[in-house]
């Protein structure tokens, strides 16, 4: 029996996003997985069973998806944006390191649009020098290694792309963030909140980071923060490619 | 006369990487401009007419493409992987800065898969913890920047993604990146080269930083460090999501 498992990435929203890839490896799964939000975006089709799943059951949820590919299914994981960043392609390799009756799962990652991408398309070219990208959530790290990073961040000049900045749970740590940051001589930066970005809820604010306030973004909200170089040109933020 | 502009992410190499949205501006485009190679991956059609250009002609090649779009055609610009990223976007705003006159061009960013996500897939999810991406090539930043940056990454722990790494004009820089790093402490890190990914030349080569040499990269090499907790399972490499 040889199933298989896809780990795919459903881009930031737009169907258009969307690569051919990941269509077609929905177009003959058996078997979605999913928080529950993303599995809603698969499109509807006979034969595919629907698997959705709550919030933080990451590994649960990567373990009954290598169990249903060793039975011989053919599983898509899906995620929001690309399952390399921030989302269920590492839970996957986790719960394959702690099962080793599951090795022989035939596994295949497909990248998709992450939502820095879409977010700094839409806002112009703000990732168009050297950046770095941070999970603000410390579910899963402790809080002074983010901090250490942000500054670290500001210290190199990178663009600095923050994903997860709040939730209910973690109402302060943005606004830590942002002190943070201020601190180390980024008030002046300029800064991007994209909202839901490539929804019909989208939203792009930009403005400098003195300016920020926590309570602008949620779990829905990209930020991004240009580097010291980054330039406006009328509606558009874009970082210089030539840089001091 | 209404024009437009579309900057274009063609993603890495498989068409099945093109997302639909940049399909479909190709599809209606009266004119494509980009680096040949670029260029010659766009599908031929009636009607369209396609201007490659060589490399390190981005600035006149964005002023082309908005003069086009100011003249009532409907222009795409393509790059590989996405055009946010150390491509084309960042250019054509620069231009659009130089240039007043062109201010009011109808401009769109289509983002694609950038390589460092189409690399990370093929090798696991090496970018599923916090990371960064530096361009190595200083034709546009002096090196000692670059060197900067690849320390504070070291000590940030960020996973780091490598675009660019060596020419034939730059033999030596990644060289001397590797030794950067050795000295910041990452020689047991684990780094992979993804060589021409998700073309027919694809060649993922995954080992230990210590054991590189700068002779196995070139400018279609992708080159990603792992953190200090990435592990292996297998065949893959993996970032666990939870962080000391």
């Amino acid at each position: 029996m040889t199933g298989s498992l896809s780990i795919a990435g459903l881009g930031p929203g737009d169907a258009a996003l969307v690569t051919p890839e990941v269509s077609a490896a929905l177009a003959c799964a058996t078997d979605v997985l999913g928080y529950a939000p993303y599995v809603a975006r698969v499109p509807a089709r006979e034969g595919v069973r629907l698997h959705p799943s709550d919030n933080r059951m990451e590994l649960q949820r990567a373990g009954e998806a290598l169990r249903l590919a060793a039975e011989g299914r053919d599983v898509v994981m899906v995620s929001s944006g690309d399952p390399g960043v921030f989302a269920m392609a590492a839970a996957v390799f986790e719960a394959l390191e702690s099962a080793p009756q599951w090795r022989e799962v035939s596994i295949r990652v497909l990248p998709g649009i992450t939502a820095m991408l879409a977010a700094a398309a839409r806002a112009g070219a703000p990732l168009g020098h050297d950046f770095c990208a941070i999970n603000l959530s410390d579910n899963l790290k402790p809080w002074p290694t983010i901090e250490k990073r942000l500054r670290l961040a500001a210290e190199a000049d990178f663009a600095i792309a923050i994903y997860n900045p709040r939730s209910a749970s973690r109402p302060d740590g943005f606004a830590r963030a942002l002190e943070i940051l201020k601190e180390a001589g980024c008030g002046a930066r300029t800064i991007i909140f994209a909202h839901a970005v490539t929804t019909p809820k989208e939203r792009i604010e930009i403005l400098s980071l003195q300016e920020a306030r926590a309570e602008m973004v949620d779990m829905a909200t990209l930020v991004i923060i240009g580097n010291s170089a980054t330039r406006r040109v009328g509606r558009w933020v874009y970082a210089p490619r030539r840089a001091s």
